[in-house]
């Protein structure tokens, strides 16, 4: 037996990062609350209230609204995996870490993948799709692209892409893990085929569930399919008869995790769609006021910035990890760094759900021009926190 | 927006089914604490605890011991998914709807698969297992058989199957949802290759997360694929260097529901093994007998039953759903019925970690004897709870 290990003592972290953001209270309290069997006539009206709620959030009458037992990834790999089948055509956008990954993922599903591609930080152009479409040769699957790319703070407008997409007869795979609950993500209005998202994020509940919503086009797609999906687990032909009436066993539901997305989406319910949209835009506008009167520079252009996350240059001069590590340590609170080409050269800052707060922005701000002025950093003092105020009152 | 869903009023369960069983409160607690980053320094300490506790769970050095952010069957999934290449052979052992389970798995891994099987109920014989190699004309890849059919409550003899299995070259795969925690699995000392398990069983943790252990030969054979793994998801190569000394990032860690798993770890640390082996046995013990001294007919034969879950067939003239129902409603209890070709026939019932109690079992056989009693079942009153005490006294 290894030496017997102490109970944790829980740090209360501040979470600003790209997620996980801090979670609600009153999902902790839910998600605590004792375990029901999983086929327990309790827990399924829980699962039919949670498929109603996350039809709300998503914008959507979809049947198939659902969460995967999974994370946020679970659900990224869930449409490649049941709209694929070996040799079919797929395009792929990629402008960030996210979109890559969703490269790999369609391989594997034996995919003939094509690559449209931006540079991290800038968003993917209707002509790079139409033009992928074109030298397609041949019947086009799916589409997948990401809405709110985590790893660079980018909201991809998606109007025009959407369009390409369905008048060449493909389906349009949407990823909203960074804006599912902070940015409309407008399914039935906008189109979407097959929209995926994680828990973790503008939901503020703790990661472990990837919501997802599928329409009907894509649900006959997964029904006409010649081959069985690769994954039994994440077969959704299977899980929907789980959480479909039939209530046919496929797996044990996380419980209590549900339990703790139903409170997350009753939460989303009652502040209004709206109402929530526009407190993650007003407190992302205060952020940026703030940072760029401390002399920061923003990664993503004006009209492009994601209300959930933003992302900014580390100074000249001063080591990134040196200001995550205080933030940390002195002061309880987490930032994101870099991935992949950005690795030591931003900070992700996300305002994400719960964490979307006036408090929160005056208190980044001032600690973080506390920690650079340590360093050496030169700027007016207070700035930050007086332009970010100078917003709220406006 | 749907009407909006009122809290929800949590119903206090007494978990006697097939899984999950009753979470204990300590660990609904730990389940509540903040959620902290899936990479701050507290979770990777958080991370190395539970690989180290696991690994006295499972009994084994192996390095490659974590928990799949999956439920159980996420875990059921991972070895054939990452052990089979397509064309690989395969001899799945079949003597339960799990053992059905993974040769669909088996399957959409590309696998060449032969099926042992035997009836439900019984467990495999070690000459059916030595005709299947005899038979298998050519190397077979792995062998995967279920230490402990919830489907069924029958504790398979495994130590001639390892032998035969060892002795033909082959990885063997053990399903350990229902024993893990409860029985001894013994992974080193009984030379098992991948062994997986559940937390929502014996570990008396939520459902949500999947451990496996992996021993170096099975990990040589991840590393020596040539093809991908079909999922991304559950690609075992690039977990293991999240979960490894790397702590390269691949999906974010259901966090909280890491949290729980480590509580409960720490509480079977606390307990001991054996201790908590001998528990389970005795609490089975005086279960059997309070339902013999019923008149009630079990489904396993002496030798092979589970410490874990106990199956008894219906009697004659009773309605499975009415006594199940019973339960349920007028007394918050839970137990299972049967699945498959058992399916009304027979009752599972349960006594997992924090639900293998005295109490529980007296409470039970009280409660169906005046369920039953009511039903016009004829039975000598009071019995079934004197031969449990008897057992407890004795």
């Amino acid at each position: 037996m290894p030496e017997l290990i102490p109970e944790r003592k829980p740090t209360n972290r501040l979470l600003l990062g790209p997620g996980p953001s801090t979670t609600d209270p009153r999902i902790l309290r839910a998600l605590s609350e004792p375990t029901v069997g999983h086929l327990d006539p309790e827990f399924l009206r829980i699962m039919n209230e949670t498929m109603a709620m996350l039809r709300y959030v998503f914008e959507t009458e979809n049947k198939l609204t659902m969460a995967m037992s999974g994370t946020g990834s679970a659900a990224q790999e869930t449409p490649f995996l049941n709209l694929l089948e070996p040799g079919d055509k797929a395009i792929v956008c990629v402008h960030g870490y996210f979109g890559e990954r969703m490269v790999d993922m369609a391989g594997r599903a034996g995919a003939d993948v094509t690559v449209v591609e931006k540079p991290m930080g800038q968003a993917i152009d209707p002509e790079q799709v139409a033009d992928a479409f074109k030298k397609a040769n041949g019947k086009v699957k799916l589409l997948s692209i990401v809405h709110a790319e985590t790893s660079t703070g980018v909201l991809q407008p998606l109007d025009d892409i959407v369009k390409i997409t369905h008048d060449n007869g493909a389906l349009i795979v949407v990823d909203t893990v960074t804006s599912l609950g902070g940015v409309s993500v407008g399914t039935d209005r906008n189109h979407y085929y097959f929209v995926y998202s994680g828990t973790q994020k503008a939901l503020s509940c703790p990661p472990g569930l990837g919501p997802i919503t599928v329409n009907e086009a894509a649900v006959k797609a997964i029904q006409e399919r010649k081959t069985k999906v690769h994954s039994w687990y994440l077969d959704l032909s299977m899980i929907m008869r789980y959480w479909g009436q039939e209530r046919f066993y496929h797996h044990t539901a996380p419980v209590n995790m549900v339990y703790a997305l139903h409170e997350a989406l009753r939460i989303i319910q009652e502040e209004g769609l709206e109402a929530r949209f526009a407190r993650h835009r007003l407190n992302r506008d205060a952020l940026i006021a703030g940072l760029q009167a401390m002399g920061l520079k923003l990664v993503v252009d004006d009209g492009y910035r994601l209300p959930t996350l933003t992302t900014v240059y580390v100074p000249e001069g001063i080591a990134d990890a040196a200001v995550r590590g205080a933030l940390l340590n002195d002061y309880n609170i987490e930032i994101g760094g870099g991935l992949g080409a950005l690795k030591g050269k931003i900070w992700r800052i996300g305002l994400m759900g719960y964490s979307s707060t006036k408090r929160n922005v005056l208190t980044l701000l001032t600690v973080l021009e506390t920690i650079l002025g340590g360093m050496g950093y030169k700027m007016p003092q207070g700035a930050g926190t007086a332009a970010a105020t100078a917003v709220y009152t406006k």
